[in-house]
């Protein structure tokens, strides 16, 4: 396998984590685009439901502005989103109770710093990796909107 | 599948999250574990080389007390422990120079906060998730000792 070959190309891959034609970066506000429904947005990142419900409750929380790796991020960045992320683990727990939630920032193909967040139910395999393309579910669009309204809720919980 | 039936009981799963017989808070401090070498002492957390190195580089870091989601830890926890891991991952990114970094917090089997840090190469395919479990390739003690002291020269930099 040669180098850059799954990665476009070293200079594609560079200039792509500098944040040139960053698809994140285009699409991340909307209130709907491929990937996934805009819930909420905070100070430093939107919150998203991913269309692909397979792991029920998959959330994205997503740096608003283009970063590629957790240390390019100022301290005030850092924290605020990370803050961020843990208030809707928060909204996550309480929404649907799970074992664990997994957080994951991964990045491969999108180079713009965005975790997922996935619960962990008691009738999922613990032992199974995090694979975010085992399976493809989606939901109709009143459950998204019940899901969406719900998350919201949460998030807006004061306890 | 019965509920609990991968996560030990549910009522051993609540005790473990609570930090009853963690195993990481018996060893998540020692110079040596089963699963890890230690590689340096923060204000927050440990920092820790995994002995599988089937990916390259791959890291822990650990939070020093027990919690299990982010949203348990306070505001300083949260703030401290996030930029430890990237400043973890500055130094990662420096020995290493990946084509990026994955950062993950799962938790499924041991249920305190520690963050795999797995440097993700140009050889590597982007496709594929992040299984901890897919290989497991041991290094001889010299090779440890020599990523450790060039894990540790780099957190160390001022730069």
């Amino acid at each position: 396998m040669l180098p850059g070959t799954h990665w476009m190309g070293l200079e594609q891959w560079a200039r792509l984590k500098q944040g040139e034609d960053c698809c994140l970066c285009a699409d991340i506000h909307l209130d709907v685009n491929e990937f996934s429904f805009r819930v909420a947005e905070l100070e430093w990142s939107y919150v998203r439901l991913a269309r692909n419900q397979y792991r029920r409750g998959w959330t994205l929380v997503a740096l608003k502005r283009h970063a590629c790796e957790l240390f390019e991020l100022t301290d005030s960045e850092s924290d605020g989103s990370w803050r961020e992320v843990a208030a809707v683990a928060r909204a996550l727990d309480h929404l649907y109770q799970p074992a664990e939630i997994n957080y994951g920032v991964f990045g491969n193909l999108n180079p713009h710093i965005h975790c997922h967040l996935v619960p962990q139910f008691f009738s999922d395999d613990p032992m199974l990796p995090l694979n975010m393309q085992a399976e493809d579910v989606r939901l109709d669009d009143q459950d998204y909107q019940r899901t969406i309204h719900a998350l919201r809720q949460a998030l807006g919980r004061r306890d």
